[in-house]
C-alpha cells in the first residue's frame, strides 16, 4: 500500500465541488454557509453524536440518509447557530435548508445532508440562511481554494482551518484520493456511533465504495480517531461525520480493502489531531498512549480518562510532572490495572520514566523539561496484556475559562 | 423529630476527644497531624473511594475495620501527603501510623483508622510523622477548640474549616448529638461505596448505634450527599468517610430509627455543601435540582452531569445564561428525556424559566442577573415521572487553573 499525503481538502478527490457564502449568522460578517456537492451520486455514510439532545440537523440528516438509501449528492452546512433545542420550527428550518440546496442543484432533498454548528437554543434566521444557500449554490467550484473557503466557513471558535488529503493505491492497483475537512474547538468529546455530532467532519473520496462498506469503515475509523480525542469532555448535540464516495476514479465498487480503510483512518486521524490542537484556549497538545492493556476497551478507557482529567490538563499547562494525577485518572477509568506493575513515562518514545513498577521515580526535573514543549507525550504501560490505544487532548488554560465564561452574551 | 443545628464539630457528641500537631509535612509549618479518639469503643462504619488506585491508608483502614469487627476507637490523620502510589513502603508507613497512635492510647492497632490527604506518589517522612502522632496523642481534649484545630490540621488547599453539628431526639425520646468535620477542595468527585474514599470526612455521635445500621445509614446518606457533589470530576485515591458511634448517650443500641438517619443526612449535607463551596478557585456555588425524572438514577445522573460540565461551570463563572449547555449536559447524562417536555429555570425556587417545553425562552437578561450572585440555582423539570435529586458543584475559574497548573513543584 502506497499512501501519499498531500496538501489538499474536500475537492482533492475528483468530482467534488464546494462553495461558501454569507448567511448573516455571524456578527463579524464572515462566510457562514458552505455547500459540498458531487454531480455523481455518492455512497454516503455518517456517524452522529450519542448525546440524547440531538440537533434538528442531525435528526433530518439521519432521516435523509435512510430515505435516500445511503445515496446522496452532498451537504449544506451553516456555522454560528446549532439549530439544537429549537423544537418543531428547528426541524422545519433544517428541512428548508436541504430543500433550498436541492432545488438549486436539481437533486432530491433527501440526497442532501444538513449540518449546523454554533449556539444552542436560538432559531435560525431562516430567510437569510436560504438566501445564503442560494448564493453558495451558484458559486460551486472544484478548485483547491474553494475547499479552503468551505473549511473556513464552517468554523466557530476554531483558530485554524482544518483540511487533510492523501492519494493511495488500492489493493488492485487503482489510484484514488481521500480528502477531508473538519471543525471543532469546544464541546469536543465525541462518542459517535451509527445514528447518533460539535465536531463537523466531511470526508470525500473518488474511490467507488459500496455504501455498506463505507459505513463500516467510517464507524471503525471513528472509534480509533475522533472518538479518541477530548477537549472538554462535553459531547455536543451536533457532532457529525459524513463520508461521500462518488466513484469518479472508476472501476468496480470496493466492498473490502484494507488499503482504503488505512487511508481513511489516516485522513481522519490528521483531522482529529487538528481538532485537539485547536482546543479552546489550547497551548499544548497532549497525546497519551496506553500499551499492554488486557483489552482494547481497557486501553481506550485508560487513555481517554487521562486526556479528560482536568487536573492532568492543568498540570500539562503548567509543565508540572504531577504524575500522581495520571495514575489516579487511570484508576478512575475502570480499566483492569495492577498498580504494582504500572509504568508511566514522558516523551514521544517514553524516554523519561516517571512511574516504574507502581513507584514514582526521581525524574521530575527531566519530565518537567519534556513537558514544557508544544507537544506533551505520555506513555502508559499497564503490563497486563497486549492491547494498546492512543488518545489526544489538550491543556486546560486561563484562555479556556475566558472563552467559555463569555460566549453567548 | 426535633433537630437542633448548632455550632460544633467532632467533639460535640459526648466522649470524643481530639488533637492536632506538626508532623513536618507542610512547608508552612502548620499542624498536619490530627487524632480523633473515643475512650469508649465505637461502632465504626466507613465508605471509601471507588478509584482503583487506592491509597495505602485506604487499604489499611479497610483491613482494620474488618479485623476489629467494626469496633474502633478512633483515627489518625495526616495532610500534606496522600500516601498513594507508594507501594509496600507506603503500606508499612500506614500501619506504622496506626500502631504508633494505638500504642500511645493503649488500644489495638486494628481499632484505629488511618487517613491521609495531599500529594500522590511521595513517601511519607515517617519518622517525623511518628513523632507528630506521639505529640498529638498527649494533647487530646474534648474541648470545642480541639475539634476546630483538628479540622484545620486535615486541610490541604481548603480555604475554610469545615465542621457541623446538631442534636436530635430519637424516636424513643432520647437526646443524642451528631458532629462532623470534613476537608476537600480539589480532586472532588466522590463516588464512594462500601469498601471503596480526597475528601476526608469524620462523623461522631454519642448515640448507641449498631455497627450494621451505622454502615447502612452511612451508605445511603453518602449516596444522597457527598456522592452528589463535584468540584472537578476527578475522583481521588483517598476519599474516606468514617463514622464513629460511641454510645455515650446511653440506652439500648439503635438498629433502625428514621430520626437518626435524617440527622446524619443533615450533618453530611452541610459538610458536603462546605466542600462544594470551597472548590478550588470557586467563586460561586452551583446547585442543580432535577425533578420529575423517571427514576432516582435518572434524576441523579442528570443533576450530576450538569454540575460536572466544564462548559456549564464556565458559564456560571461568567454569569452567562447559556442554557443550551445545560440541556446538552442533560442529554449526555444517559437519563431518559423527552426534550419537547423539558423545563429549566434559574433561581432558588426556579423563578425565571429559561427553557419551557423544550424551547429557549427570552429571559436571558433576568437569568443573567440571578446568575451573578454568590449562589446559582438551576431547577430542571423533566416531566417524565416523580423522582427528584439534587447535586452541588461550583464554577470553573482562572483561579482553578492557576492552583492546579502549579501544585507539585
Amino acid at each position: 500500500m502506497i499512501v501519499q499525503e498531500m496538501e489538499g481538502g474536500i475537492t482533492t478527490p475528483s468530482g467534488f465541488s464546494c462553495s461558501a457564502s454569507k448567511g448573516g449568522l455571524r456578527k463579524s460578517g464572515r462566510n457562514d454557509i458552505a455547500i459540498l456537492f458531487s454531480e455523481k451520486k455518492c455512497s454516503a455514510a455518517a456517524v452522529f453524536t450519542t448525546n440524547r439532545l440531538k440537533a434538528a440537523c442531525v435528526l433530518v440528516t439521519a432521516k435523509h440518509l435512510s430515505e435516500s438509501g445511503g445515496r446522496m449528492h452532498g451537504a449544506v452546512i451553516n456555522s454560528g447557530n446549532a439549530n439544537a433545542l429549537t423544537g418543531e420550527e428547528g426541524l422545519r428550518n433544517a428541512v428548508r435548508m436541504a430543500e433550498t440546496a436541492a432545488a438549486e442543484l436539481n437533486v432530491s432533498p433527501a440526497e442532501m445532508a444538513v449540518c449546523s454548528t454554533g449556539i444552542i437554543g436560538v432559531q435560525l434566521p431562516i430567510d437569510r440562511v436560504v438566501e445564503g444557500i442560494r448564493k453558495a449554490a451558484t458559486a460551486l467550484s472544484t478548485s483547491r481554494e474553494a475547499a479552503t473557503l468551505a473549511a473556513e466557513a464552517i468554523m466557530t471558535t476554531d483558530r485554524r482551518i482544518k483540511e487533510s488529503a492523501l492519494t493511495l493505491t488500492l489493493s488492485d492497483g487503482r489510484k484514488v484520493s481521500i480528502g477531508g475537512m473538519t471543525k471543532g474547538s469546544g464541546m469536543i468529546s465525541p462518542s459517535m456511533a451509527a445514528l447518533h455530532a460539535t465536531t463537523l467532519t466531511f470526508i470525500t473520496t473518488d474511490a467507488p465504495v459500496s455504501q455498506q462498506y463505507l459505513q463500516s469503515c467510517l464507524e471503525s475509523c471513528t472509534r480509533r480517531t475522533f472518538n479518541m480525542i477530548s477537549v472538554d469532555a462535553d459531547q455536543s448535540t451536533n457532532d457529525t461525520i459524513l463520508a461521500l464516495a462518488n466513484g469518479a476514479a472508476g472501476g468496480p465498487a470496493i466492498t473490502a480493502d484494507p488499503a482504503f480503510e488505512k487511508g481513511l483512518e489516516k485522513v481522519m486521524w490528521q483531522l482529529a489531531r487538528m481538532v485537539a490542537m485547536d482546543g479552546e484556549g489550547e497551548t499544548k497538545l497532549l497525546t497519551v498512549t496506553v500499551e499492554g492493556a488486557a483489552s482494547e476497551e481497557d486501553a481506550s478507557a485508560a487513555a481517554l480518562s487521562v486526556v479528560k482529567s482536568n487536573l492532568v490538563k492543568c498540570a500539562v499547562f503548567g509543565s508540572d510532572p504531577n504524575v500522581g494525577r495520571i495514575a489516579s485518572a487511570i484508576g478512575n477509568s475502570g480499566a483492569t490495572v495492577d498498580f504494582g506493575k504500572l509504568d508511566v513515562s514522558i516523551g514521544p518514545e517514553g524516554e523519561v520514566p516517571v512511574i516504574a513498577g507502581g513507584l514514582v521515580t526521581g525524574n521530575a526535573g527531566e519530565a518537567a523539561h519534556l513537558m514544557s514543549g508544544r507537544e506533551v507525550f505520555v506513555v502508559v504501560r499497564l503490563n497486563m496484556g497486549v492491547f494498546s490505544s492512543r488518545a489526544m487532548g489538550c491543556d486546560l488554560t486561563y484562555e479556556y475559562v475566558r472563552i467559555n465564561s463569555a460566549y453567548s452574551t
